[in-house]
This record gives structure tokens, sequence and C-alpha cells, in this order.
């Protein structure tokens, strides 16, 4: 066999940088997507202070919990939240085993693809939706249902997958988060078994540590074998003051850092805060029309039935000293997908 | 500086022992509490053929899920459940607030120490008890509520804490498991917040690893301040049927090992066995009437209130394959402060 010099010297010096790198890694940026801004500052500078022995801040690894909003804090909620879309979705397809969905409202509404009729069903019609579209099936078929749609399913404006609509910013802090010792956890009003399938997948937080509104099952043996059947009943709905009951039932700690970008999201922030020590608190604006979405008072537009940032939200935050981050200016790009800016 | 030659080989003797230990540890038994014995071999087998990677029955880590039953498995249940210790302290600390519970069962029954009147109370009356001590305070004040009595509250037949009533044996199989990549949960018809002020001190099992009852709690701003507050009503029953619904809300993975000790666990145990793969599913027998305690029809012995070994579980781990611990014959001992046999 010949050998190259050139050949050597190159495996020689990827040698010497594999091991350079290995003993003392460079300092790369932990948040590429981020401008240097105020927002990113008030990250890096919060874990620093939480992480470092010698800082008065200093929490042990232990209690490091961090929680996210799901829905408009991870990925996007605009024009309706993808649990939604999958609920429309799912009515569609069981329609021809229900005929008289064709003149029954909230049903007739998405077999017509009228969402006018649709908003105007209001919250009750929703939950109608979601009993005839998330229940009646074992928790095993759900996760297969939810698997299949999440795979085929593609967003009208991006025409790509729902679960590559997340904010690659928000990825990174969440990685950045877990690198230092914390434990990310999603507390999130979406159904905890339609984001249990795809958490583990897009942000790196497994099963256990993803919080969400849930449906009652019970526990059957079918065929001689026990499975868990989906009721269409209300267990539990985690948003706004369930944001903390949840939290305390399924974590059991106060988390030091909570994520959020809509008025269900301030209890888990003011719960968040209120311990005393340092703490982070942060609200995703947004105010990007070009590159993802802009609505809410907050940025002078009305409030949308799907997902806002109340002018009320922007009055706590500025008050309670809640860090506001700016898609638009602070976000160098908002998807993997999406060029650096 | 002057050097003695013995202390130069002194630490060169240190630095190579040293060496050799961390290159290969010495084969240290991880169960040392248990007689070589079924249920002894029966976890040591699991644990290797589940974490081999060339095994065919090998589990990634992230799946390595393991719960555990709290009263009767990793501590004494006998003659009652420590919470309801804890109840009846707390009903006759409270008494001089409620005079009229001097004449009102099944309060009176706790005043009186009247054991037989209390037991003829049923579960409506313990309920009752459970409400009058368990709410009605925040959650940060029932955490204090409960650290405090576990300090000072000593189990009359053993007078030690509580806390020193928890089986060596199993004490070391969580430990032996979670240094095998398992990821170690209680899941127990206790309250959650009951057990989650000790179970990282006295299992390694941090809060968010507890799945147990819960009763409703409140959010609401108190003097400016968020609050939780422990409303007089149950939000749910973590057992029987309730525990497999528990797991799967609460971890969203099916167990691959689970262990019990009485009627309530029988689902748990069915739920774990039923995905097919290699998976264990244990119970605790309480056959030693003279460590601890032997009780149940599976010892020829009448069922009690407070936790049993029913014979017709019994019968189902042997249909099932699931593994019989008997305390008396494979525990060299069953407490910590206890010299081995």
């Amino acid at each position: 066999m010949k050998v190259h010099l050139r050949r050597v010297w190159a495996s020689l010096l990827a040698a010497s940088v594999l091991s350079f790198g290995m003993r003392a890694p460079a300092q790369t940026d932990p948040l590429p997507a981020w401008k240097e801004s105020p927002s990113k500052q008030a990250i890096v500078d919060f874990v620093k202070a939480t992480t470092d022995a010698s800082s008065p801040d200093f929490v042990p690894p232990a209690e490091r919990i961090a929680t996210f909003d799901n829905d408009g804090t991870l990925w996007v909620e605009h024009p309706m939240y993808t649990q939604l879309a999958f609920a429309l979705d799912r009515v569609k397809e069981l329609a021809p085993q229900h005929p008289e969905w064709k003149t029954k409202q909230p049903f007739q509404a998405v077999l017509d693809d009228d969402m006018k009729a649709l908003a105007a069903a209001g919250e009750k019609g929703i939950a109608e939706l979601v009993m005839a579209s998330h229940a009646g099936m074992t928790t095993t078929a759900f996760e297969m249902i939810v698997k299949d749609w999440l795979a085929k399913a593609r967003d009208p404006r991006f025409k790509r997958p729902y679960t590559e609509l997340t904010y690659q910013p928000m990825v990174e802090v969440l990685a950045y988060l877990r690198a230092n010792g914390f434990k990310t956890y999603i507390v999130s009003g979406g159904g905890i078994e339609f984001m249990r399938p795809m958490t583990e997948a897009v942000y790196g937080i497994p099963p256990e540590q993803v919080v969400g509104s849930t449906i009652k099952t019970q526990y059957e043996i079918q065929d001689g074998k026990p499975a868990l059947m989906r009721l269409p009943e209300i267990d539990f709905i985690d948003d706004k003051t369930g944001k903390p009951i949840a939290i305390d039932k399924f974590i059991g700690r106060r988390p030091i850092a909570a994520f959020g970008n809509s008025g269900g999201d301030l209890q888990m922030l003011e719960w968040t805060g209120a311990a005393g020590g340092r703490r982070l608190m942060m609200l995703v604006l947004h105010d990007d029309a070009k590159r993802e979405y802009a609505y809410g008072p907050a940025n002078g537009l009305p409030d949308t039935p799907f997902g806002a940032f109340p002018q009320s939200l922007m009055d706590q935050a500025k008050k309670s000293g809640w860090v506001v981050i700016s898609m638009k200016d602070e976000w160098k790009r908002v998807f993997a997908f999406e060029p650096a800016k």
C-alpha cells in the first residue's frame, strides 16, 4: 500500500485538532441562533450565576428545574394550535363513520372548512372536537395515530412537517440549560399524549418530563391483555393556574426558570419568581410577521382566538422584571431550515 | 526536604492500587443484605440481561423504568400505614381547635385511642381523618408539618423514626438498579406530598420520581404572593387500576420492572408484564413475624384492614411468573440497624 505524505500530514493534523479539541474545547457559542442581545445576555448571565459554585446565586443541580410552555414558546401556534389541526384532520378522517356529522356542529364546520362557524362554536365546540378525535381508543393506539399524523401532516404556509416548526433559538436554550445540569420540562396546555410522541426527537425532552392537559383513562382487560382506554372526559386542563398546580403535582419542585408566551403562562412565571433567589422568567413575543407571525395586543394587533400576548401580560412582565424576547430583533433565525440573517 | 524510602514505596503502592482499582473495580456484592436465593438471582439475572448490549433482552437506558410500591414494599406498613399514624397524631394536635371532635366520629375514636371504633369508621372515616389533617394549609406549610413529624415521631414497636423502618434489601435493589442505568420511581397509594419530603434522603428518589395519591390544590394570591392551598377534596387515588393510569400519566412509559406487596399492586405488575420482552415483577411477602410482621391470607393468616397479601395475589403470581420474595428466608437482614444474621 502506497502512503502519500499529504495524507499522513492531513491525518496527523486531524488527530492533533481532535486531541486539542478533547483537552480544551474551544469556547463555541451555545446560542448561535441568537443575536448578541439583552435576552441572550440574560440567559447566559442566569446560567453562569446559578451554576458557578462560588456564586452567591449557585443552585445545586437537583434543583435546576426549567419549565417551558410549548405552543408559541417552542413551536408555532399560529394560525391554530397544531393539536387543533390534528383534531380537524382526524374528524375528516373519521367522518365516513359518522354521517350525522354532516349536519351537526361543530363537525359540519370542520367538514365544510368553515372557520367562521368553527370559531362561533367556541371552547365548547373545540372540546367536542377534541373528545371525538382524541378518545375512544387505547393509549397505545392513540400514540400510533399521533405519530402517523405528525409524519404526514404539513403546515399550510411553510409546507413542512409541524415538527420542523420549532424555534431554533429555543431549542438551543433547552440544550444549553441541559448542558449546565438543568432538567428541562414542557408544561403546556396541550395534550400530554399528543406531545410525548415527538418531544424526545424534537426537543430532547423525554416523555416523563412532559406535563400537559389530560383526559381520563380507564384500565381494562381486552382479549386477556390490559389496556388503557382513553375516555371522552377531561381530567385536567394544564393552563393558567393549572400550570403551577401541575408543576407541583408532577415535579414536586418549584422551577428556577420558566418560559412562556401567553396569558396562559402568567401563573407559571409568577409561581417561579415568587420563591426568592435568582430566577429567570422569559416571554416570547410574536412580532415577526415576515419570518413567523405578529399577533396580539402587545404588538398593537387584535387578540386572536388561538394564542396571543395580551397587553396585560406585557404590563406584568415590566412590573415583575420578566424578560420579553423579540423574535424579530433578537433571533438570527427562527427555524433551523431558515438560513441565518 | 527529606524523602523517606518507605513513604515513597507506600505512595507508589497506593498509586498502583488506585490505578488498578480504577481499571478493574473489585466485584463487590451489590445486594449484601440478600442471601444467595432465587429472588436475588432473579434480580441479578434480569439486570444483566437488560443491560448487556449483546443480550437479546437489552433495553436502552432511557426505557429502563422501575416502579416500586412504598408501604409494605420499601418500608413497614404494619400495624398501620405510617401516613395514618401521621394523620392520627395530627388530629390529636389539632383537637384543641376542634372541641366538637370529642363527640364526633371518627375523631372521637382517635382522641380515645379506640382502634376498634376507628376500624368501624371504615374507608369513609379514614378519608375524613385525612382531609382534616392533610388539607387547609399551603403546600409549603404541609411540607414543613410532614418534615417536623418525621423528625420527631417514633414507631411504637421499634422505637425508631419511621424513616429507619425501610427494608435494607430493597434499598439495595434501588441503588443497584440505578447503578445500572435504571430510573427508579415510587408508585404508591400513599399521598404524594407525604412521601416527597423523605424519599430523596431515604431511598435516593427525587420528588419528581414520586407518584402517589393526591388531593386537589388551588392557586391563590396570599398577601401579594402566590400559594397553593390544599383542598379537602380527593384528586386521585393511586391504587389498583389507578397505578397503571398514574404511571401512564406521570411517566408516559411502561415500566420494565415493578415491585409491590399487596392487591393494590396487582394491576401495576400486570401492566408491566403485558408489553412483552424481558420483564421483572416481584412481590414482597410478609412472612417474618420475628424481625418484621407476618400477615395476610398468603401466610395462612387472616386479612388485615391495612395491607395484606391475599391468596388471590399469590395465585396470580404463580400463574404469571411473578417472583415472590420471602423476607424470612431470603433477607439476611430486614433493617439497616439490625445486625446481619
